[in-house]
């Protein structure tokens, strides 16, 4: 088990660095520590350690979301959090990033595609925010799930390149903007655009 | 030159199919009807055949900006105008497609980063709508420029599997939500988020 998660880790590494298609299963054994026979054990080709990177990485996702799903901050500020939470592990977690890389990989089918699953999520969570009247009236829910899945696709694209993009402080200027726009006007100071999170991203 | 242009084309659709890694120069010859030895002649490698792609979508983006330089519409305007002309290229000009895929591909070094360049102007047009009270005071220019580059940006990622974020419609909605959170109340009716313009965006 400890050998197939080095080589997952290891993958993602060199998925992230190189590519998937020009990655090498022998840099990927190598940088694991294992013999190339270790991987062929685990995985059969290339395509399924790259199913597992993105598998990997769907895990790393169901758990930020999970953190947030409702609960005493109200559902808009947990999407708030979600999106910092999201943008933090996108910068510390290899996996998670490689996940994302790989789903708009070309010429790959996504098995699981990391991009779709946080679409749904949100759009669960905008809905939610509506029935619960955290949305304007005027605003159609979406407008608000093309926004937030618009911009957090933004950040982590752009993020491969520059990470102050997924900085904390670029996050919540986004949210400085939209959070007015989308929460009826008695309570649009009532939600934090850096997160009500507590947790140790950077920016 | 024409051959050039016909190579440069080709190797947009392979690139935009298969990806920079996998792409074969010779399945590029081929369905630019031309031989191996004319793609060499004019292209040194396929890193060059990349670099004249990312060239080649540069100057498209350039003329969708260079349409929108300000004048009557008003500044705020123009720049709702350029992200659905821009999206709309996306959809209908592969070469244009292909340079903002090859500006985030790993292990490559764009030579011509059409995100940057992008952001570059997206960045000048905010700061000549603040300059011309186009924005509301309490907006920080640096929150407008974030907002729209990554929401542009997570249109462009997200309409490669799915042309649907590139439509007209979804453009749309991202500006019903963020015109009355940028433009000063009297003049936030004024805009149109669909566009000004009469192009052939779908959708």
């Amino acid at each position: 088990m400890r050998t197939r998660e080095a080589l997952i880790r290891s993958a993602a590494e060199i998925f992230h660095d190189e590519g998937f298609h020009a990655a090498a299963l022998t840099t990927i054994s190598s940088r694991a520590g294992v013999s190339n026979g270790a991987l062929h054990f685990h995985f059969a080709s290339k395509a399924a350690l790259a199913d597992a990177v993105e598998e990997a990485a769907a895990d790393v996702l169901r758990a930020v979301v999970g953190r947030w799903d409702g609960g005493p901050p109200g559902v808009l500020q947990c999407l708030v959090n979600a999106t910092h939470e999201l943008a933090c592990a996108l910068q510390n977690d290899v996996v998670l990033r490689a996940g994302f890389e790989l789903s708009r990989e070309a010429g790959r089918q996504p098995r699981t595609d990391l991009r779709l699953c946080w679409q749904n999520w949100v759009t669960d969570m905008v809905g939610r925010a509506g029935r619960g009247g955290e949305l304007r009236e005027s605003v159609a829910p979406e407008s608000a799930v093309a926004a937030v899945v618009a911009a957090t696709s933004g950040f982590e694209v752009l993020g491969m390149r520059n990470q102050a993009w997924l900085s904390r402080s670029t996050v919540a200027q986004f949210w400085l903007l939209l959070l007015p726009a989308l929460a009826p006007a008695p309570h649009a100071g009532l939600w934090q655009a850096e997160g009500s999170w507590t947790g140790t991203a950077t920016g």
